[in-house]
């Protein structure tokens, strides 16, 4: 056994002395280092991770884990498996494992673990935030007041309420259903999803008692099949599913032009779900009012990404940030431990990992988010 | 009978003519002129309110009914009523009348009313965005973005989650409600209130059945009669009470030094319910994380106005807007309805206006919030 673990993290530089606590950076490293020395284990922790002599690189020969996080992923390709003879464990400290090759994995039996329920709360508010960010102006708004400039009629000509409007989910998982059960509170007009599956029986019964309660009106969540459908009767679209080969570049150009027209978008998925020159066009013709999330492809983005200068025809409608919603602080420490709680299932040789957390074990998908859905 | 109207409202300028949905400005006058003109009355139209020579001060002699928004708002005084002798009624476009003095209303019988249901929603929204713009750190990581860095650490280091929060909201009525009402579905630790009337038992039953089916826990919320017992425990404080003697200035140094280290303050109610600079001063010195909304004192704020310029230690925390929340287009629409059903009712002298639309009718009163609390 190779016995090197390889954890792959942002740096933190100042910040993570400023702030103790930011686990999930080079310098905290998760709080793990105690815990794996013990276990016999080499911790590498590295930020290096891209170009040929990359510290991720130099130590693939003889490297048994490989942990990483979605916000500053390490790619996990074919070529790289091919140097890494030794792996066995991909962990996502947090959710999304697509920067790992899974058919790869799979063809190799090195499993893909993630921490499944660590940030899918964090996620769902930074959809809620991005949504009223958008709806409601505010990004234009605060840069006029940040100029002392009382321009109510510029800031309030794209403000709307997120009351009453249509809103649809792409993909309704774990993070999808905790949008809608925020949503439900706003009082929407209608909750649309599209999935490969129905959502549970209770968790539409508690949807729409929740709606009664609060609105006034049950029924308010239904499936659509036809997601161009949908997304025609939407007055936002947010985007909650894992990226995969039927989701790569969905949102593109042709997709959008079925729209509302004025319509928003918010991804806090992945990037690569959309095409992000489409969505800065569609924003700069005004088919589209706004597109936001924390999401981009690759990442870091280069400086020219569409992200970066998108605007839709008044100037605003961008509520981009960096990849951060599901690094919260209280993300951080659920990650940290959910990570801890998978090595130590490994380290002991049970295996006995929570079923919720496996992404691809012993040769096959055990989800059926990613891969296999055709 | 005068049978002059004063409508006092911001410019829309061009974005008047680009946003036909934007009513609320002067160009577009509420869209009310033709049916005031259909009643006999002149429409005077202007948002040149201040200095001594202003457009208000020339008309006031022969007044008989103003019309003003709390964005943009003229400020009905003592000294102004002396010099509109034929003044009978007050209307605000949106909700909140304390630009109107309303002692003196109340001496020379001026009624005075607003539309209360216009903008509840649209600011209660507000409110949750606000929130969850400072919880999450919108603003510094937003820029990050905007400027092409993927600065993870910097982004993160203050963002936290909402969920498992303490919040409390000064004043439980339709805004503070609402609030709590899209509260509940972030699972918050606890919700308080400080108000001085018990929420209704359905109202305190609904949030606490809503917090069963999606957090499985009721006893949600809780009011407390001590202020300052209330933001000790608080992470999140949301000010939600009209402005009146007994709230002017209350958030000072000594309230916020009562509060926990590391909280928030979202103040969509009135500015002067808070001492700016002392808000700044706990920004600067760490006591407070973060402080947003959209009202400021005196509005439009003086350029050194210390809403400009604050921030928290990490040079983020800062989430104001100008004064908007009730002035989104679906609210401007809201509120023109409203204004017209009570120029109607008045008009045809059957005064039957909507109780929860008056504020001081006859010589008195009409709601506790303003006024006579004591």
């Amino acid at each position: 056994m190779a016995k090197k673990i390889l954890l792959v993290l942002y740096d933190g530089k100042h910040h993570a002395k400023e702030q103790p606590l930011m686990l999930g950076c080079v310098e905290n490293e998760l709080g793990i280092r105690q815990f794996v020395e013990n276990h016999g284990y080499e911790l590498v922790t590295t930020s290096n991770k891209d170009g040929a002599d990359s510290v991720v690189d130099q130590n693939l020969k003889d490297v048994e884990i490989i942990i990483s996080t979605p916000f500053f992923p390490v790619y996990v390709t074919k070529e790289r498996m091919d140097q890494a003879p030794d792996l066995k464990l991909c962990i996502t400290a947090g959710v999304g494992s697509d920067h790992v090759d899974l058919d790869e994995a799979n063809k190799r039996k090195i499993g893909v673990l993630e921490v499944t329920g660590s940030n899918v709360v964090s996620v769902a508010e930074c959809v809620l935030e991005t949504m009223l960010v958008l709806v409601r102006n505010f990004v234009p708004a605060h840069n006029l007041a940040m100029k002392g400039d009382w321009d109510i009629a510029q800031a309030a000509k794209m403000e709307f309420d997120l009351e009453d409007k249509v809103i649809a989910t792409v993909g309704a998982g774990r993070i999808g259903y905790r949008v809608l059960e925020r949503l439900v509170a706003f009082n929407p007009k209608k909750l649309y999803y599209y999935d490969y599956q129905d959502l549970a029986k209770e968790q539409v019964d508690r949807l729409n008692q929740v709606s009664m309660l609060l609105n006034g009106r049950g029924d308010i969540v239904e499936r659509v099949t036809s997601l161009e459908d949908m997304v025609s009767r939407s007055d936002i679209v947010t985007i909650n599913c894992p990226l995969h080969e039927n989701t790569k570049g969905l949102f593109n150009k042709n997709l959008i032009s079925k729209m509302k027209d004025g319509a928003y978008i918010v991804n806090t998925a992945r990037g690569a779900i959309v095409v992000a020159q489409d969505v800065a066009d569609a924003l700069a013709s005004g088919k589209l009012a706004g597109y936001g999330g924390d999401v981009w492809f690759p990442q870091p983005p280069p400086k020219d990404h569409p992200f970066i200068t998108m605007r839709n025809k008044f100037g605003g409608g961008n509520a981009m940030t960096p990849h951060i919603s599901g690094t919260s602080l209280d993300a951080q420490k659920r990650y940290c431990d959910g990570v801890k709680d998978i090595l130590e299932s490994y380290f002991t040789g049970k295996n006995d990992y929570r079923p919720q957390d496996v992404i691809v074990i012993d040769g096959h998908y055990a989800t059926r988010s990613y891969g296999d859905k055709k």
